[in-house]
C-alpha cells in the first residue's frame, strides 16, 4: 500500500518531545511506538539516561529513530519552531489550557502538518508528568480520557495512542480550511507576544491587587485558543506599544 | 465523573485475551493497558511464563487485574461463551476473514456488551501472531493500521490502542470535556468589548494612517474565533479602561 501525502507530511512535520524521561527503556518503546504508525521524529530533553542499552532493547528495531532523535536541554528549544504544542496529561491540574481528546488533536495536527507547519506532541516525565512551567508553553493538552480510577498509562502507551490517532487521522485525509490563511505564529513568536503583554500589564499599572500568574493564565489560553497569525500578532503588539508609550507619558506627568 | 453505563457494560462483558504469550512482562503491561480504559477482564491461554515477576512489575498496580486473570489450555474454551470474537492481526495471511479498523471493531464491541453479550478480543503470540487455527475461531479480524515499512507494534502496544478505541466508543455520547466551564459572552456583550476597543485605540492613537476599518475587522475574526467567556472580556475591559487611564494622563502631561 503506497502511503499518501498526508501520512509524509504527518511524518515530515510532526516530532514526539519526551521531557525528563527516566527510564531508558520507555524512550526505546517510544521510538517503536512512533515508528509503528509512520513517524521518526523523537526529540529529547534531558533524558537521565541515554544514549542507554534499555533504549535499543526496546526499540526492537527501530534504532534508526532512537539514533536519529535530537536531545535538548529545555523544552522550549525543542518546540521554538513548532507552530502547534500539544502537551499530553493524565488530567487537568489548574492549568486553564484547552483540552483536547486525542482525535481532534490529530485533525489539527494533521492539516498543521499538512499545511507545511511544524508540529509537537509533548510527554513529561514518567511519574511527575509535564511540570507547569512546561505545560504553559503548549498551545493545548491532549488528554486520552482514561478510567478515572486508574488513569496511569505507561508512557510509551500514551506516545502509542496519539501517534495511533495521528497515523489515523493522516489516512482519513486532510479535513476542509478553516478560514485563516496567514502564517500561524510560531511557539517562538507567542511566546514573545505574552512577554510583551505580561510587561505592558505591568506598564500601565493593570495588576491591583489581582493575582498576576491567573490573569496570565486565563488570558494565554484565550488567545492560544484563537491560533494567532503572525499579522495578527503584530496588530496586537502595535496595540500593546501604543499602551505603553501613553504609560510612560502619564509616568513621566507625575514625576515632573 | 461518573462512569456511564455503557464503559460499565463493557467492563463487564468485554474480555481480552491473550494466547501463547512468551513474555510474561508483556501480560503485566496488557493487564496495566486493559485497566486504564476500564476494563478488567484479562483471560491467558498458555503463557509460557506466568505468574512471574516480570508481569507484576509491569502491571504498576493493575495487580487486581493480574490475580483475576482466568487461565485456559486453549483458545476455543477461552472463548466459548463469547457471540463477538475479534482477532488482532498484524495484517491478513489468505484467511477470509472481515477485517475490520480499531474504531468500528469498538462500536460493534460496545454495541454487544450494551446487550449483554460476551465479547472477546484475541491477541497472539509476540512473534508468529495469531495461528490460522486461532483466526478460524475469529469473527473478524481487527487491523492497527500501521506503516507497512515498520508494522510491528510491541504486544501490550496493540492492547493499548484496541482497549483505548473500545472506551472511546463507550464513552461516545458523552459531549467531550472542554477546557472553558464560565458561561459564553452573548453577542451583545462582544459588541460592548468590540465598541470599547474602537475607543481605547482612539484614546491611545493606534491609527496612525492605518485603516480603522481593517484593524477592527481583523481583531473582531481573531477574538471571534477564541470564542471568549464573560469573564475573560471582563478581564479584556480592565485591560482597556486602564491603558485609556494612561492615555488620559498622558493627554492632561501634554496639554498642561
Amino acid at each position: 500500500m503506497a502511503e499518501q501525502p498526508n501520512t509524509e507530511a504527518a511524518a515530515r512535520h510532526v516530532r514526539f518531545v519526551l521531557s525528563n524521561t527516566s527510564h531508558p527503556g520507555n524512550i526505546g518503546s517510544s521510538a517503536r511506538a512512533i515508528r509503528t504508525m509512520g513517524f521518526t521524529r523523537l526529540c529529547l530533553v534531558s533524558p537521565a539516561s541515554f544514549p542507554h542499552i534499555d533504549a535499543h532493547v526496546m526499540a526492537a528495531g527501530a534504532d534508526d529513530v532512537l539514533e536519529a532523535a535530537c536531545r535538548f536541554d529545555s523544552l522550549e528549544s525543542a518546540i521554538g519552531d513548532c507552530s502547534l504544542v500539544l502537551g499530553a496529561t493524565a488530567r487537568l491540574r489548574g492549568v486553564a489550557l484547552e483540552e483536547l481528546l486525542p482525535a481532534e488533536a490529530a485533525r489539527r495536527v494533521v492539516d498543521a502538518a499538512a499545511h507545511g507547519r511544524e508540529v509537537a506532541y509533548v510527554f513529561g516525565n514518567e511519574t511527575s508528568g509535564l511540570s507547569n512551567d512546561e505545560i504553559k508553553l503548549c498551545h493545548a493538552a491532549v488528554h486520552i480520557p482514561s478510567d478515572p480510577g486508574y488513569s496511569s498509562l505507561n508512557l510509551s502507551q500514551a506516545v502509542q495512542v496519539l501517534a495511533y490517532e495521528a497515523r489515523m487521522a493522516a489516512l482519513a485525509g486532510t479535513p476542509p480550511r478553516k478560514g485563516n490563511t496567514d502564517e500561524p505564529a510560531t511557539a517562538a513568536e507567542l511566546e514573545g507576544f505574552f512577554e510583551h503583554l505580561a510587561t505592558t500589564l505591568h506598564d500601565i499599572e493593570f495588576h491591583k491587587g489581582r493575582s498576576e500568574t491567573t490573569i496570565m493564565q486565563r488570558l494565554r489560553r484565550l488567545f492560544l485558543r484563537a491560533h494567532p497569525d503572525q499579522r495578527e500578532l503584530r496588530v496586537l503588539r502595535g496595540i500593546l506599544a501604543d499602551a505603553q508609550r501613553m504609560a510612560r507619558l502619564a509616568h513621566h506627568d507625575r514625576t515632573d
